[in-house]
């Protein structure tokens, strides 16, 4: 960390935020220039509020040099980290997963046909919403706990574990019976929901926002494993850009420059990202190309009275297709 | 609402589609073209969930020609709201607050000097942050419970009622004594804690996301007043752009433009949008040139040493010269 | 500006590159950390290209403490610039001008009719488009060469300045009655086009582009007055956002942000801004209150007919109560 | 194309309105609502200009449902567009192409070591910038006319075509040996410069704008088709966003989104959307997964020492591997 100091700071100042700095366990290296004090701070910053630095009087700016999250930094954890969700499945470290589903539970039938056909293609996961944060209070909410049971139904008839979204840490008891609990995009800054999952013994698969940074998908990652939850998976789902065509724009340079980042998984999400089923096969294939370490897809057995988010579900046969694709580039790439 | 079907749609898809118009009580008008026809629904159309009719096979594009919120919609309420916060405190239709008080609440002494000095320069209402969102989980937090007890002791002192932000809706029992309950930008779209305030006795302070429209800010409200909560105040706070040199870029239009759309109150906070405490002044007054109800400004005694966001806190005499200002601007606009 | 160097850089390494440093002029401070070395460069680092240094194998990162640019900075002209366009008619240093015209001169009657109103109303400068950019190639694209024979015919039975755009450079020797040159926000960064207007003796009016900092107009300002013509104003006219009820977002803190950054006048374009009538007279108001030096507004005769831009458009007797007030936020602000 | 008028619009209003479409050969639909009436516009919409539209006092709204591109658009021209460089060399139609060099040609010995290497590694097209666009007019702005002779140089060695920006359309002359004309992305929407380029018989390389949408990009194409010159080729180089980690944001859903839209081919640059050596083998495999018809790659020889964008640039033997990477994932797609 650099904190540049303003001309006239007395020396009597320096001497008591340098003595303040020493005690945070920091080395400190002084640079006096005429115009400038320059102060380069050694060790571990990551606890240091740069605001209140700012906000101190004889401060002219001050600039990390290193990362502001710790436990999900890289360099202090230079493995890739595996999230184990059953012995035999696995995400980040080289093992590739296909989570799919529909956006919503919908009914029995719909969530056990979509599940046996995704199970059949190779998806290891079967996602499906209950609980769905929709922009007007006025548009279908999901089928809450109904859409719990559902789901805990499809998982004893085909063996998938589930992946689902909670929206209220209120609702957490009924989430028993699910294997990785989501956090949506609307709630990657939710932060008092946040801290509570890092109590949960579950992994957490973490949604980037829709106009967030990549730093700050770390920090909601760093609060849910400040609370001792490692278990956290990354999840590009697009980012809100200019563009009308598609939904909101897929940032698939996320996926290598997080691998750098961090050693977390991260996975991406193509159907929300475009919002279009014809784009969903090309960005996949893509994101595996970019290094993702799995995929979350929509599929409906009938997209087009699919209760929610129908025009960019899959069928099961154009599923089927991506799977294929996708596991041709995987082989390419190994 | 428009909706444009395919070519190739047949007669008694047709039939199908309009049927279900006429029981959600809907007036429809027919265009038949070569290549589309085009369908006009006119009535409220507002609880049509436009992604499930975009969903449908047979449909080429929905647009909506009236607004998908209604509860705020001036259309169907054309007064004015005037939030009653005591008999002699009311914002909106003419009542014009300052709001004021510093970013945390850190210390008896502290929250006593500012609702003193804010008090007596014109500020009728006192805010103060107990519970704080912060992006990084090793960031000052608030004193919380302790925040809200000084608070309190401040509102019993000056007799300013208190504004402050929830961030889960576990704690409501603890926001007993708070005057107006404040949603945070990051909680915009939080829709579980929106619909529980819905339930709330007590006017909702709600500011605008980093990255959200006006649209999306007022379906928010909607989902308060869907609740039987009406007394919804707007605050508009900056948006996330590519500009540096501020922190957030401040979107005064969306004061005369809100008041277009919607009969709630709506207010401008300078110290957030900015995130210099030298820019203050001048938006505080532009907001009041453009129509703001109201402004909610930061005020610390010692902004230096403030625990969080000291860089854009007013001292008190500096906050008094911007009350002296903008009530020029106020007395021009009439 | 300060560099900070890798670990493992060698002394002889050191010793090359502050030695590069000192040539160009630099005092050189050096703070040695076990894992970093950084240098605090003193002096004027205007020149020095951090993109280069950036790319030397041996820095990690750079940082600019002072801004890249010289000519437009307040620091090294700490008082106003006052554009003289005629002996009483001059823009900044606390002389307000209201610019307004037409967006696209039509025709001799149009031009002359809606001159004559404006300048009754209080305007001192006619702008009118002859070259027009519009995204597409089919649309309307400006009376050209005629346009700006009836801009001069206006001129000379009004006795008002004129303003109107440029888009190449070919045209110059057509712009010879024309008293300030625009550069539109899409041509912003045509450097060949900045280049040569640094060459022209005339005022030059920059327009912000639509998704442009301000640090970027900035340095568009330094490429025309690096040429050696300092009679710049600067032009904030909306940035791209997501907001679509407007059509750009009005930036008003780059008012006193600029004024602060530079000694170049600033005005503000409130009709392309939001590209809706209703909202001139606002944002006008609060543009004046944010401390601008002048109004640039769209005015028509006959807004619905207006071959572009109608929507924006003001007829003259709505620009007069704009003016009047505006006058009265502007003897509020004195 | 659907207009929504007023009520109470006149029907009088209506037939004139409806006799101007038809005299612009359109067929008319009309559906008269209590509220609104709604025209249905069907034929070729492409040269209504819509804000004229919107600002006749009846209109209320216009939206159009084809779009307002005709000669690129892929639904009046199904067959894919091949570009033909060389006859030995096509771009489009599912002929791919590595274009490779320096961001800047800097001098002799480094355009011919670098053409050699690309050319050896499987690159068919040299790129290299003579007239470079910087933000500051103090940085390198490239060798200009030399730049041209050492290019045509390296072409007269390695028999290579080359690409090159242009800036200025009067330096035309000097590009009688260049085989591809390439608009950098700020010229996007330097509409004189893409009308001059529809006049020129070689193939255009039209690089997406920072913050354009893509039907800025392909209304900026249809510029240069309207002019009379098909051979277009797209650029996808990234676009502004909020991310800092990368300098822009690859947009690569952009590649199958514009291969519906339109029928030129869509070449992505991965050096300059992320500005990392480090990602661009990753982009670059993406993209070719994606679709991409190519890819243009920023090569150096000596990339710390690069006078521009050297943090991007790859050593030959780097850019060999990421061939070869893209070779195995093209094989893989087919």
């Amino acid at each position: 960390m650099i904190a540049v100091l303003k001309a006239g700071t007395t020396q009597q100042q320096i001497d008591s935020l340098t003595g303040w700095f020493e005690q945070q366990g920091l080395e400190i290296h002084i640079s006096r220039g005429k115009y400038q004090t320059i102060l380069g701070l050694v060790g571990d910053t990551t606890k240091i509020d740069t605001e209140l630095l700012e906000a101190l009087d004889m401060v002219e700016s001050v600039k990390r040099i290193s990362e502001p999250f710790k436990s999900a930094n890289r360099k202090f954890h230079p493995e890739d980290t595996v999230v184990t969700i059953r012995e035999d499945i696995r995400i980040g470290g080289g093992n590739f997963q296909f989570i799919a589903g529909p956006c919503s539970v919908e009914s029995r039938e719909q969530i056990l046909q979509v599940a046996q056909a995704v199970s059949a293609s190779g998806a290891k996961l079967l996602r499906g919403g209950a609980f769905k944060p929709r922009t007007s209070p006025y548009d279908f909410q999901g089928l809450k706990g109904e859409g719990l049971a559902l789901l805990s139904e499809a998982k004893k008839q085909t063996g998938m574990p589930i992946v689902t979204e909670i929206m209220n840490i209120n609702h957490l008891e009924l989430f028993e019976d699910v294997d990785v609990i989501q956090v949506g995009a609307r709630n990657m800054q939710n932060f008092e929901l946040l801290r509570e999952l890092g109590r949960v013994h579950k992994p957490i698969l973490l949604k980037r926002g829709l106009a967030n940074t990549l730093k700050e998908l770390l920090m909601s990652a760093e609060y849910i494993m400040a609370g001792g939850n490692n278990d956290v998976i990354l999840c590009e789902r697009g980012v809100r850009t200019f563009e009308t065509y598609t939904r909101n724009t897929l940032d698939l340079s996320a996926v290598p420059m997080l691998h750098e980042l961090t050693h977390l998984p991260v996975i991406v999400d193509p159907s929300h990202a475009t919002g279009i089923s014809r784009l969903v096969k090309p960005m996949a294939m893509a994101a595996a190309a970019a290094g993702a370490d799995g995929l979350i897809i929509e599929v409906h057995n009938d997209p087009p009275r699919a209760l929610c988010d129908g025009a960019q579900s899959l069928t099961p046969e154009q599923f089927d297709d991506v799977v294929k694709s996708v596991n041709r580039i995987l082989e390419a790439v190994r």
